[in-house]
């Protein structure tokens, strides 16, 4: 079975879609970003659609599960690179992804997830914590 | 066409392979690669593979291409996220990746090309961060 996988960088996972967000293949994807936040502690979870064409009302809901689901642990999602012709899509379909926060690419995602965490220096200590990444203030 | 999205994240180039490589796809990859290279000046390109069941001749040459055409361009690839199974088949087939880099995960591959970098505070630097996580001296 297709499966999305879940790359973890510093305290942020990311996810870039790419394939038919099919019932099965989202069910899994939210099964294991729920699981690695878990495991890895993460704050903020990335998600990359700009390899794709259309956003349906499935992927719509889809990506706020995830965002509720993620932020039930403790950890903010950001939506980016959505392709302009698929925000004017959405926005006609009447589907304007409430709750969820976009940025325009991973960078700004990044960015704006160092933002919340309000001094990003946990993001990249390759040296691993054990538990939740906790801001230090120094 | 399916496309396989390019993602910069500081001054490295992100690739999650996750459709199968036909010939199409990887052409364009290589270019859409040698393109963001060029316009980003990124120096380094991580391609992670933790997606793929199966990879065989096509995909290893595809892989050293895009090895070779990054060097070329100043930027050293490192390929990620192989699985056990991936890595005995390509073994077995005779195809032992020369001159790809390998890491485990994504975060060991930026932390590969961040010491190359001699310093890397290109990589994420919105603030302080107390210098490069690892200094080799060569």
């Amino acid at each position: 079975m297709e499966r999305v996988p879940v790359l973890k960088i510093g305290d942020i996972l990311l996810v870039s879609i790419q394939i038919d967000m099919e019932d099965q293949v989202a069910l899994q994807l939210q099964e294991d970003l729920a699981d690695r936040i878990v495991a890895t502690g993460a704050h903020g979870v990335i998600i990359d659609i700009s390899a794709l064409d259309i956003v349906d009302s499935f992927v719509g809901r889809t990506l706020a599960t995830i965002a509720s689901v993620s932020r039930v642990l403790d950890a903010e999602t950001v939506v980016v690179g959505m392709r302009p012709a698929v925000a004017i899509t959405l926005v006609e379909l009447g589907l304007s992804l409430p709750g969820i926060r976009t940025a325009l690419n991973v960078e700004l995602g990044i960015a704006m997830l160092g933002n919340r965490a309000d001094g990003d220096d946990a993001l990249f200590d390759d040296d691993d914590e054990s538990g939740p990444a906790v801001v230090t203030t120094p």
